[in-house]
């Protein structure tokens, strides 16, 4: 074992984890920007078929500023089964789990999604 | 990167975690003592508004024990997004996300809370 | 602190999540080859009171492939409070809490069940 990269991988995995439960905090928080400024210029947000790509840290900004004001009155984002693969020591690519808990403006019941 | 320095983080990290689910583990046990020995004699639990806060290990077991005789009839802890900010060496505070199962003694539907 | 051990036991901890974590997204993305693939020849799954014990990972992709085919439309297996223990360098037991959501095929109401 090469315990310098080894310690580099790991310490990399954490900060990944840090990134996509502070996406999770933020969101939750009612913070659109804080949730945009984890994302990149050329970051592209696929939501699934229900909704439109979005491409750049401003656009995730503006739709889920839209999302949290017209949509959810609160949500919760529970992250599991982080599974992170490197492609060498600067790229890797990665599935997670997430519970989301959604409250909506319109008294619809409560939602659960489940999704990877 | 102070690999000495990283890996001592990293293992502090994986201890704190082991703390946070040694909690859920002892409490869905119903281990009362066990969970009330997590915490140290000056600790302040604070479970919301609608509980009194508790300070120190005894009364989080008495707190806990009752909770566990009166109220629940099985609980189940489901722990994600630790997040953890170092400040030094020797401190740290987080925030984790808590997905809560519990089924009432009083044959009350079972009910789940999520919370930060 | 001994680093290269704790390194190593970080490691090992990782490795042990992706095993964990890939059972789950194997089975959940409907690919019984693969879930057995990660099991020896010797392994013991024993999926409670409801089930015969499953020894060997020839006998789990048979029986998995039984469930998915006969009883699940579709899973969402959700693993958190990964519990580790360590004996010594090359042996460790654990606990793990798991929330799946399970969609049958016979058209019976989505159905939820938490475990450790």
């Amino acid at each position: 074992m090469n315990t310098h990269a080894a310690v580099r991988e790991l310490v990399d995995r954490q900060a990944i984890a840090d990134l996509i439960h502070a996406y999770c905090r933020h969101f939750d928080q009612n913070e659109p920007e804080q949730v945009a400024a984890l994302f990149t210029d050329d970051a592209v947000v696929d939501y699934g078929p229900e909704a439109a790509t979005i491409v750049g840290s401003a656009s995730v900004a503006a739709t889920i500023a839209v999302g949290l004001e017209q949509t959810f009155a609160a949500t919760s984002h529970h992250v599991s089964n982080i599974q992170l693969d490197f492609d060498g020591p600067d790229r890797a690519t990665g599935v997670t789990y997430l519970y989301a808990w959604h409250r909506y403006r319109d008294g619809s019941p409560d939602g659960g999604r489940r999704g990877q």
